[in-house]
C-alpha cells in the first residue's frame, strides 16, 4: 500500500513497525560505506599483473626510441596516445595524456582558463566578474566543487532522460557571462544517463554568446558498461567538425576504475585551438608525466580491444552489486510509492530520489546506524537539493554482503523519514 | 699567452688556427647534447631494481592499512611523508607529496596564489597588476618560465659566491609588488653554489612589505653531492622559526635525479598557514597523486640513510663528468685568459662566463658543429643576459667520451669567437 494513501493510524503503526527495525539495526554497530565510487578490493586485484609488466628485465623505451626513465615527452609517449585516443575516438594529435587523475586535468584546464585567455579575444575568466558555470544536476560534486573553488556562479540544469536538458541550456548560454557547461556524458554520474544523438547534435550546434563557451565533456564511464548492451554515445568531435564547433568540447577520461584508482593514467583530447592554450601552460608546469606508467598501460592492455576484454571483468565484479541495491529498492520502497531511480547500464551510481524533504534525513540516519552515504545535497551545486530528494549510492565498494546490509538500512530509513513526514504534513 | 694581451697579427694567426680546428671539428658531424639536466644511461641503471618492488605479490598496503592501489591520501602516504620530511628536514606534518615533478608543484603554488589570497588580507596576485618576482642570476630558466607566463615583471638578483647578494634582496623587497624570489639554495643551477649560513639567516630575517611574500625554496639538489664532503645548508625553517617568518619559505624537492626523471615523487614543505590554502586548491585538485609510486620509492629506499647510499652511486658516475668539463676549462681556456666558472660540489651544472658579448655565438657555433649547449641566455630572466657571456653546462647525459669531444667542440668556439671578438673591437 501507497504511503500517501495511508491514514494517521496505519501510518502510526507502520512508524512504530520500522522505528524498532531501526533501533534493531542501530544496535548492530555497523561500519559501512557507500559514499564514493570508489572500486573494491576485487577490481582491484584483477590488474594486479599490471605490476609485473615493468620489472628490472623490461626495456623501457619506446618505439620511436626514448626512454621512459628519464625527462620528457611532456604530452605523453606515442603509443600511450594512441591508447587514450582510442578510448575517445579521436585522433592522436588531439591527445595529452597526463598524470593518474583526470579530475587533475580538469581543475588545470579551468584553472588555465582562469589566467590565460580561452579563446581568441576573450579575457581571462577571472576578469569576469559575473562568471557562471553550467551544472546539470544531479551530477558529480567534485565538478561543481572546481567551479565553486574558482569563484563561478553555479547554475543548474535539469537532467532528462537524454540528458541536460537542452532547451534550457540553449536559453541559458545567451548569457556572455556564462563559460561552460560540466558533462558527464555516458553514464552519467550519478544517474547512469546516456545523452541522446540528438542532445549531443544540439551540443554541438550550440550557439553560446560566450565565444570562449567549454564544454566540459567527462567522459568517465567511457568503456564502464554493467550490461552487455552496446550503449552508444555520439563522438562530440565528429559532430562539432560538422558544426564548425570544434573550439567548444573539451573531453576528458582515465583509467583510474580500469586499472588503479590510485595509479591510473588520464587524457583529455580538445582542438588544436584549445590544445594550444592548455599546451603552452603545461610547457612551463612539467617536463612531462609519469611515462613508465603510460608504458605499463600500454603494454598490459595492448589496445582498445584488450581494454575493453578488461572491463568484462569488472562488470562481472560490479553487476552483482547493482542488481542489488536495484532490487532491494524494487522490493522494498516501489511498494509503498516513496522511491524514484533509473536502472543504470554502466557507470559508478544508482541515483536514489527518495520522498522530497527527507533525503538529508535519511543520510543522517543511516549514518547513526553506521552506513555512510554520499552527504544529501552533494548532488547539487553548493549541496543544496532543493526538494533534498536525491541521494547517490555508490554500490561497487563494500562486499555484496555488506552492500545487502547496508541497502536494508538504507531501505528502512528511507520508509521511515516517509512516514515520518507524511505523519507531520 | 691571454688574447686580450695579443696584436692584431697574432690574433689574426691565432684566428686562421682555431678557424681550420673548427672546420675539421664540422666535418665530424658530430651530434652531442649537453642542454639540460638529464641523468645518463647508467644512472638511470642504478635504480632499475626498483622496478621490481611493487610487482603482483607485493602487498601495497601502508603500515595504517591503507591500499595504495585505491582513492584517496591527497597528500601522501604517511611512510613517504616521512621519508621526504627526512630528505628536508622537516616534520612530516609540513610535508605533502605529490606527483612526479617538483616544477609542477611549484608552477601549482604560483597559480594558487594567483587566484587565491596568498596571506590573510592579502589579494590574489592576479589583482596586482605590476606583480614583481625576484629572480637571483644566473639562475633556473624554467623557474623564470613560470613567473613570466604568469605575468610577473622579473628583477634580476646578482649572484655572490654566498647565494644572492643580500643587500639587494633587503632593498628590492620593500616594494610590496614584490611577492617573492626564487631560490635554490644547495648547489645553486647553474653555478652550484650553497647559500651560506649568513645568507639563509637573512632570508629568515627579512621584512618584506609585501606580506605575501614567498621564498621558492627549490631543493632540487638537496643531496646530490659530486664530493665527498659534507657541504652544509642551514635548515631554512628552523631559522625562521626563531624570526617569527615560518610562513616565508616553500621548500620543494623531489627524486627526480635520484630515482628515474620521468617517475619520481615530488615533495613540498610548507608552514600552516601556507599548508592550508595550497591544500584547499589542492583538495578540489585531486583525489591523491601515484601512492604505488610512493610506496616503491620507501621500499627501495627504506630511510634517508638508504637514499644517501644511492646518491654515492650517482657521483662515481657523475665525477668524472664534472672533472673533465672542469679540466678542460682549465686548460682550453684559462690560459688565454677567456673563462670565469665554479668548480661545483654538487648539482648538475657547471656554470662558464666566456667572454663578454661572445656567449650567444658560441652557443650558435657549438650548434652548428652538432653540440647542443643550453641557450645562451636561458640563466637569465627573458633569455636575456646582460653581458651575454654565461653559458650553462649540462656534463650528466652524454657518455664520458662524448663529453670530451662535445667539450673541445665548446673550447674552439669560445677561443674562436673571444678572437674574433678582439679582432672587430
Amino acid at each position: 500500500m501507497l504511503y500517501r494513501e495511508m491514514n494517521t493510524a496505519e501510518l502510526k503503526s507502520e512508524y512504530e513497525k520500522l522505528n524498532k527495525e531501526y533501533n534493531d539495526i542501530k544496535a548492530m554497530n555497523l561500519s559501512l560505506n557507500m559514499s564514493r565510487g570508489v572500486p573494491c578490493a576485487e577490481q582491484l586485484e584483477i590488474s594486479r599483473s599490471m605490476l609485473d609488466i615493468i620489472n628490472s628485465d623490461a626495456e623501457c623505451v619506446t618505439v620511436d626510441g626514448q626512454d621512459c626513465r628519464n625527462y620528457g615527452i611532456m604530452d605523453g609517449i606515442p603509443s600511450c596516445k594512441k591508447l587514450m585516443a582510442d578510448v575517445m575516438g579521436v585522433t592522436p594529435d588531439m591527445v595529452m595524456v597526463g598524470g593518474n587523475s583526470s579530475l587533475n586535468m580538469m581543475f588545470d584546464t579551468i584553472a588555465c582558463f582562469m589566467t590565460a585567455s580561452p579563446a581568441e579575444g576573450c579575457a581571462p575568466w577571472y576578469e569576469v566578474k559575473n562568471r557562471k558555470f553550467l551544472c546539470p544536476v544531479p551530477g558529480y560534486d567534485r565538478h561543481f566543487g572546481i567551479t565553486e573553488y574558482f569563484g563561478f556562479e553555479m547554475i543548474t540544469v535539469p537532467m532528462t532522460e537524454n540528458g541536460p536538458d537542452m532547451d534550457v541550456v540553449e536559453e541559458l548560454v545567451k548569457d556572455e557571462s556564462v563559460k561552460g557547461i560540466w558533462c558527464v556524458p555516458k553514464y552519467s554520474n550519478p544517474q547512469g544517463i546516456t545523452y541522446s544523438d540528438e542532445t549531443v547534435k544540439r551540443f554541438a550546434k550550440l550557439q553560446p554568446a560566450a565565444k570562449d563557451f567549454k564544454i566540459m565533456w567527462d567522459n568517465a564511464y567511457v568503456i564502464h558498461d554493467l550490461t552487455d548492451e552496446e550503449v552508444s554515445l555520439l563522438n562530440i568531435f565528429d559532430e562539432c567538425e560538422k558544426t564548425g564547433n570544434i573550439d567548444l568540447p573539451i573531453e576528458f577520461c582515465s583509467t583510474s576504475k580500469i586499472t588503479f584508482p590510485g595509479s591510473g593514467v588520464a587524457a583529455m583530447a580538445a582542438s588544436k585551438n584549445n590544445m594550444d592554450i592548455i599546451k603552452n601552460k603545461y610547457k612551463y608546469q612539467t617536463i612531462g608525466f609519469d611515462k613508465i606508467n603510460m608504458l605499463r598501460h600500454v603494454r598490459f592492455f595492448g589496445d582498445l580491444d584488450g581494454m575493453k576484454a578488461h572491463m568484462k571483468k569488472h562488470k562481472d565484479i560490479l553487476k552483482p552489486r547493482f542488481d542489488l541495491v536495484v532490487n532491494k529498492l524494487k522490493e522494498e520502497l516501489e511498494p509503498y510509492g516513496i522511491v524514484s531511480y533509473e536502472v543504470p547500464k554502466g557507470g559508478y551510481f544508482v541515483s536514489v530520489d527518495v520522498m522530497d524533504g527527507t533525503a538529508k534525513k535519511v543520510v543522517a540516519m543511516c549514518k547513526d546506524a553506521g552506513v555512510i552515504l554520499t552527504g544529501a545535497g552533494a548532488t547539487y551545486p553548493y549541496g543544496k537539493d532543493p526538494k533534498d530528494s536525491n541521494i547517490r549510492v555508490a554500490p561497487t565498494a563494500p562486499s555484496v554482503n555488506d552492500l545487502s546490509k547496508a541497502m536494508d538500512v538504507f531501505t528502512v530509513c528511507a520508509k521511515l523519514c516517509a512516514v515520518e513526514h507524511l505523519l507531520q504534513a
